[in-house]
């Protein structure tokens, strides 16, 4: 069986399924539907199940808002909503719970922006608690806020930079914000993925960073992340399927290449693409045009979620109440 | 035959070609080979020459540099001086030739935005010549910049804002930097194109705006494109092709499918690509990685290549002597 | 009588009693209170009142909004709001009306990059009525915007492209956005500025841009302006009146500078200041530490109060319902 | 005495010797004219020197070079190769010394963003010396960058960052590059200062962020500085001699307040301008209008002195010859 690499937890049982044409073992599968915010919670429970997924034992939540694409304010305010109840359910907060928001990515290329954009636009608080206790509101948590930068930037593991400041700062949870890579390009933007299992590095060649989890950290790593990019062998064999159905419309099936191509199933056509095109592709990235615009909005409604839940201060239309002058 | 739209006159005359298996009719090409840098001429002599290339009669010169994507110094410095060169050819300068250099795209949009960015690292000098005409040292020609943005930026046409600003202006010469699309990769941010006949819109549906050129203008139209994204369905049909020619080792040849599709020339695959594929496409944008780097060195290389061509005190290293405190 | 520029009919009016002791001749003055923002009408109704403000016949309305500085969002709410009103007072907006909003000023220079970061959040839609009338919903009316630039990047008087925009576009009201010096601090970003009569240049030297003003375009032009900056010269006289009453406590008064320094009125003080220290402070600019958040914020007020202002389906909050897909 | 706290040496050693009309004990200095550049080395040797110039006992070595405001880019050359020799004389570099390079200051805040701007043009290269050593060229050195942010941006102070991150990856020596506010104008963008006794935070009240020393850190700090804000308080008292020398040419002489205010050294009316007009102006920054060229600028000539100074292969015009591909 042919091992696919996909970032959503979704997408790898979508792709179990489709070939094995029944649920993965080891995994249990739960869905909410909220009208326009789709909330599944996937678990996988076992060890066979991790290997079945490729992803490691743990809780993966999505959100699934297709309005987010429209840029429609009320889908974006229930969506933040639905990450900020996630979230709570993942973390157990009480008062003196001190969290630390890592932004992953490169801020010079904008697909993978996303996490040093949420960051920005958090309430960050730490300082405020150690300066002056006694005159923050209540209600406000100790909230501290890094956007450590990629290995080309700084030379350094990601990790390294993390496990340095958690030995210093002492934060009791950690969440951690990257952009993903989809298999589906409506996916892009319109996806929310939550995991308790924090994030873990590639485990093909070529992908030497270390892991951001609660064994390298010592302390609970939720990860929250958003496809931004598709991948280029995926856009690829998309279109080969939409050309094959359309010339199928018009010639003889039964032809032995034919028969070959449509007979493997995505995975396998997209290794394939990327084994023979790979050294064409693989410095390509694929994204939509109004990428910039996307990764504000989404930003927004990430930065929203995630304020409303560490905080309890926060308005219920999810916009900050500014607390300094 | 099938007309295919493309940006860059050296790949309409290779595509009229690798079909033809000739030279194009009414077409006269000569190239300059510079070491790291080669200068193609392609003139378009005849109405014939015209409807073979898809292109109005004219001047195009082609500026190859693959160094460029090294990033090489060096490279930088033949190119910015090729691109003098050929720019003074093009237009006739004299001591009052006033010069108006338009940026078109958005600056929103990274692969887009090389026209505003090219704008912004300009010698402008028209405000200097006319309040103090003999304070400004000899060499310096008039020179006015305007990045007017795009239809849905602005609500207006380019060519609104551009007309309207000629008039009250009234510049001697106009040139227009602006962002291509290439169907070869290895063309993003490597290729200079240059041509006498300013910007004509294309002649297909959706495409309203109107053109930028001397009938329009009432001045002579200089257009300076560099390709910096790839047609999504050109991606596709390349890497249809790697994988068809892949597979043919291993597969029976002679198949029904495989014949149509080996039989296909480039044109018409990504033709009928883009006509089953396009609703899923049509969003997408494909962009090396460090598209954000590259839009930023290549605005460099072309800016320094106008500010010597346009004024004669610029040193010899394509930097700019800086005349004001 | 010594006559001081100030950008804020306010400023000149409160300057003109404090120094005639009187309400101003020719000047018609109304003030409505609600609660957070201030309005205050200032009609300049003659030559008379021209003279004395050294400002045109015209309407000069200034909202107040001193928690803006607190990034109140109630607050923001109310001023947009107060904008919205206020300019549809102006503006006689029938269901034809196409309106051109000008983002005037240097978006390189944070506190004079307003104009360009308002008509970058406007929804512009000149572009959809003209294309595809039928499918623009009811209440969108045809707004262009357009950021020209300064004379130092695009060489050209802001003036002269927007006439020729004017000419082409044939708007029936233009909005003209800027930036504004106040000779207060506490109006930084606080106080927005409406004028019926467009924007005059500077009548001093130095200052040759010409006017934006229905003399010279055709069509009214309502002027937007916030403060931004705060005049060194200002900064520097208003230190000086601090030191001189705290020195005033400990020593003798009566001595000739002293005395010569108290009896000029602020005015005066400042065009000293100026005489003496002009080669030194001409190039400097104070502004808030925060500046480059609080032009996001003031831009976003702004912004908003115009979409509400020019379209009828734009929601109560002030936010933008997305109308394009 | 009052102390006058200034972070440049060089301005602290004037106004010790403006005020007690000889060399401060306990320092030694030293002057090499190079034409446009002019270095200056300020050795305090002991705890007296300390004292009196309110810094530790270390070297402080300033680059001055007033061409830099004039953006010539032959001054720009020499003022990177100077700032190389004394980086090199200051640190001892063999081919096995780690660098960590911080860019202290916020990126929000366009003359506190130096920092930032230096790292982000830097050569990093410690995670290719880690995967590919052998293919790395001669000359190269381990260089890694960290722009942490600020405590309102993070929550943490950098120095908890930089220790956690010094503490994981091991450098053998730090450079901190930092904006500073100077007393004079002409001091922006055209002084650059380096310090072998790292950073260390006001000793004042409402500053408690903690030193990047040697101390602390455990490797030597070298700390490079460019004044870029002018202090409000400064400003007003530069302004107040101008109009007091202006006044005195038509006022009586003798006067009481006159007499007092000539008779205080700047560094005494700064700390009453301070006390007087504080909480007026220290929400406030003074800068030039174009500071954000100047940063970038600034920021090319320091990142080409690190880059030369650190690595062997970077050529002698101070450009980055390009190693990655």
């Amino acid at each position: 069986m042919i091992s696919i690499r996909t970032d959503l937890a979704l997408e790898a049982r979508e792709l179990y399924k489709q070939r094995q044409k029944r649920e993965v073992p080891g995994v249990k599968v739960d869905v909410i539907d909220k009208g326009e915010v789709k909330v599944t919670k996937v678990s996988i429970t076992s060890q066979e199940g991790a290997k079945n997924m490729g992803k490691p034992v743990g809780n993966y939540i999505t959100i699934e808002a297709p309005g987010l694409r429209e840029r429609d304010r009320a889908t974006e305010d229930t969506a933040s909503h639905a990450l900020k109840e996630q979230l709570r359910e993942l973390i157990n907060l009480d008062n003196q719970t001190k969290i630390l928001v890592i932004g992953m990515g490169n801020w010079n290329v904008t697909p993978d922006a996303l996490g040093p954009r949420v960051t920005s636009k958090l309430m960050v608080t730490r300082h405020l608690m150690k300066i002056m206790p006694d005159k923050v509101e209540r209600g406000l948590r100790s909230v501290s806020a890094l956007a450590p930068g990629v290995l080309g930037i700084t030379g350094m593991e990601t990790s390294e930079i993390v496990q340095g400041t958690v030995e210093k700062t002492r934060p009791d949870v950690i969440i951690a914000i990257d952009a993903l890579a989809s298999r589906n390009m409506d996916r892009i933007s319109t996806t929310i993925q939550l995991a308790d299992t924090g994030i873990s590095p590639g485990s093909g060649v070529g992908n030497k960073r270390l892991a951001l989890n609660k064994e390298i950290l010592g302390v609970p790593v939720i990860a929250i992340g958003v496809p931004t990019v598709i991948d280029a062998a995926t856009l690829a064999s998309d279109t080969l399927d939409h050309l094959l159905s359309a010339m199928a419309k018009q010639a003889k099936e039964g032809s032995a290449i034919y028969n070959i191509l449509s007979d493997m199933d995505k995975g396998e056509k997209v290794r394939l693409i990327n084994e023979v095109a790979s050294p064409y592709i693989k410095h390509l990235m694929v994204t939509p045009k109004e990428i910039d615009t996307i990764i504000d909005d989404v930003a927004k409604v990430i930065s929203r979620g995630i304020n409303m839940a560490l905080h309890d201060n926060v308005n219920d239309t999810g916009d900050i109440q500014y607390f300094m002058h």
